[in-house]
């Protein structure tokens, strides 16, 4: 059985399903994403003319990625947990991409969950910024990690507490379990992008949320560290 | 001008417009929300069955709320910020309601925003929580804060990074220039119920983020005291 | 108890809630509407090129504004009832504005009702009036009532049946037991604008006609001396 | 021709297109309306179980009834004009039906116009009626029109001012020209049903709408009995 | 009755309702459909500056045209056998347009169908190409049949498998009865433009299809000299 | 270079991702779906009460599984490719299941395309019948291929006309470049489920009709064939 304090196995697969320049197969234990993306030659119309670019990302589970079937989002209405999930991703996509150096170009970022064990919002971030990386290379071919536009790398995983005890890295059913679950989004240099703490019917002290981001703070790490290996080979 | 670790002058006004048992108008500086809230003896489709009880909440800006007019959610799809917001709202307010103890009661709290000065949201779960009181009060004349199915109270306050500086309770102005954003939601007893922090194309580290939450907790302190003032009339 | 020939209180508010150079409280018994309005430096698409300007309308009830909760117009469907309304509120203050006087313009003047106890919709143009005429004044200075582009004034008011009797100005209970519900919609130089009467499963007659919209004029004329004093302010 | 005080020549053709019991091809000078009705054994959700029934009705232009193609209904929303004008079919149609006679069963009237040129609420009210007659002979055999559930007939025109004189029946030249437009909605026994008067950008007097009610009041005198002699065959 | 290698008796009624130059009521037995058609000088979007035109149908049954009252496409989803019924129209119709010589114009072949007795789309197909021919007269006088931009005719009939026997030309009773069911569209000079065979929890073997394919043959030479009779009227 | 009367190679992977019982991934060349099927305890509302199953399949691309980025199908309409498509899968999977011996169960099969070069809708039939028999067995071991209530198998495959000659399995360049496009469904004995066959803007004969026809008979042979080593493993 896994120890509190560890990530799950992790798996990147480059150059994956799809015709996009970035595609990510991303796996966290039995959560598996397909993160692909593109550039575009265009902004949204609120963006035009501002010489800026913009990162955006969508977020979607296919039906039977679920234990029972998830209707698909086509009503015309998304869910709004599909809504709060894409948006998370869009902003921390953005906070290691300088747009200005980007350009008026519009980098779509797509996350399809084929699997969900627990964390495909923290896997979609962590995957969504290898695929990034990848269609920015296949236009800007000179580009590398650390130089613009993208100024830094960005990974994520959650955290919580479960029966009082402070765990990383949920997988579903101790996701089910806990009281607090915070998901905690950060940089390959060690800064904040997002952290989500909530109470699930249930709060927390200072101490708790002191545990949980220095734990956090180790899973991160990793993470960067395998996503630089993954964009090295 | 306002010390950057003073709350804007807040105003409660129970008893305020509409026809719902609790109906207050909640004043945060130059920010106006309308909270009303009333009990429906019936729960949601997905609850019925499980004797508990359900808390849900609506987040709305009037058009002429802000400087330039915002178009009404009509189209049928409510936009993303909105989503947010409301569930947060209702995560807040179910943090500190017994929903056994509720049994199958669905009770709705509607924030619409007169009037936008920044701290819409942390407005709507401070007065909300005071309009949620004053609806149970109604159905179950007994009730009292600290005794079932209420539990605790519960406010929200944001707090922020502005040209390095940690400040308390962002109006418009405040929030349109912070690099970081936070909102902290915490019960009377002061665990917390909610923390989310977003570095705006910028982030944080761990000295901030400490000072930051220092700062929204001593605001709450205060706000708590107002609500209870203000629910003792 | 009010006579069956007399209007209900009337108090407006002008420099009410919100950030529209026109917002007015309007508030007639127990009926409470917000008024705002403001102007657009643009038409709809199918005016653009024709050197006119256009003045719109939207209504809306707050969900707590009546007795039971009113779900949200969010479903991508405005009921038909909140589209008569809204139509009506436009044709008749687009009647006392001289649109090619008021060029390539829109105002959007928005009625969002806070309390609701009948006669929302006379009230929303009642108050949307003087909602108007401040966001005119707001971007022409020199504009006054009675000279371009505000040609006249406008108000409206409810008359029906009750009981066989002629009632002015229904309250919520008035309207319920009303046999015969008529709105009429008048200039402040006496014509008629708009006349909507409809039998509630019955009929009338010429001579209840007659009675109806004898009264009918009656309300309006205080109606009308009652904007002018708190356009005078 | 026409004289300013005559209708359009009315043609009148019962069992036509369709499948419905009711099936009436209403013309009225160009204005060609296919007005079909059935009944169900059900009635609306929120009528459920008050031993009433309920009549309502569907008004459709087809795309090319008028002049320039009209697009279909099919956004998912219904245009303002559509929603007012089915309302107001299905309230005058209610006014001469006894809905606790009828028991639990719900009419429909569609009115779908073949060929528009101007008066297509009024062709869809005075032929709906036909059709509503024919639906309820259909399945309540002894049903005459007098006795319960159909307690009189109705029919409707329109009237207004065109250059300052009193016009009839307007096609869609003459309503185009018209300061005021009025549609009155009468009973076979000569009681109001319905008036809707409306000043477009103009206003009227009392002189003009006592002209206007007299005029349309002997237009219906006419219609009414080309509807006896239509159901007499 | 009808034999099973016999078309039911057609008629074909041009200028019929509506104010399009193209306006065709088609009646098969007991089916009639309401084909109308214009000319509009602009193209789809997606289509602008490529010099060519396109052709574009939709298809919609009258509420009442059944049996049992269908409702009406009015809730944002068009129903898949109506999408796919209008696609198959469209496809039929441009395969005899050269959209060359067409030009940037756009013709909308509008089916409405007022009586369904089995065989709609193909009577919309049969008759749509007349209003079709109509339309592009009435903008190019000079346009003949088989010369630019009609460079051939179109028909269609459905033939099936009933009772293992061969029958042309489904009615309502057979198609209901029907294994299998093919629509089979083709030019006047006798080449396939489109084949949809299903079987309906049944299957077909080549023998039955080439009979069925035969069959069709037949039938729509048949149509094929009706429209020449009235087109040359 | 592939012969015109070879198909592309085939790949099928059970187990694949997600949680349903059945999960296949099939690949054809370089078209990548992913086909999930589950059976539900329940049918659609209006096949209540009738003791039969249904079998329904929902088809949907992934937006970078084309060239250039398709946007997802969000709006509340789905596209009318779409819909035809997977009408289409669902009514060739239900050719081959016995319905009143699957009982009141519904089988739902998804098709998502992770990679498209042409023939995406074949492969969803070919995959999706696989993922359906797993799905079958997963809740009714004993079932077998050719026993209750799996009847049959089913296969698909496209042929057309390019530059003239007859082509099997065009994948998207040919695809692209036929005159005529015929996709071809039939049973494991040999049997017609489905044929539809369109002229893209263009038109085919009798000679071409057959030469395709057995083309394709020979190409489902061997899919057949692979289908049966696959579900032997």
């Amino acid at each position: 059985m896994r120890a509190a304090n560890c990530l799950r196995p992790v798996e990147i697969n480059r150059q994956s399903w799809g015709q996009a320049p970035g595609r990510v197969l991303y796996q966290s234990g039995e959560t598996v994403v397909l993160c692909t993306a593109s550039v575009q030659s265009r902004v949204p119309d609120w963006m035009v003319g501002k010489g800026k670019g913009w990162v955006t990302a969508e977020y979607n589970m296919l039906p039977h990625s679920t234990g029972s079937r998830k209707n698909r989002d086509r009503s015309g209405k998304v869910d709004g947990r599909t809504t709060e999930i894409q948006r998370l991703i869009g902003r921390s996509l953005r906070a290691i991409v300088d747009l200005e150096a980007l350009g008026e170009h519009m980098i779509t970022v797509d996350c399809d969950v084929l699997q969900a064990d627990g964390g495909t919002r923290t896997a979609a971030i962590t995957g969504g910024y290898i695929a990034l990386v990848d269609a920015i290379r296949s236009v800007l071919p000179e580009a590398q990690i650390g130089t613009p536009p993208v100024i830094d790398s960005v990974a994520a995983v959650s955290v919580g507490v479960v029966d009082n005890e402070i765990v990383l890295d949920l997988d579903y059913p101790l996701d089910f379990a806990a009281q607090v679950d915070m998901n905690v989004v950060m940089t390959g240099s060690g800064r904040f992008v997002e952290i989500q703490g909530t109470g699930e019917e249930a709060t927390f002290d200072d101490d708790q949320l002191a545990a949980m981001l220095k734990l956090a703070r180790s899973g991160i790490a990793e993470l960067t560290e395998r996503q630089r290996t993954a964009l090295a080979n």
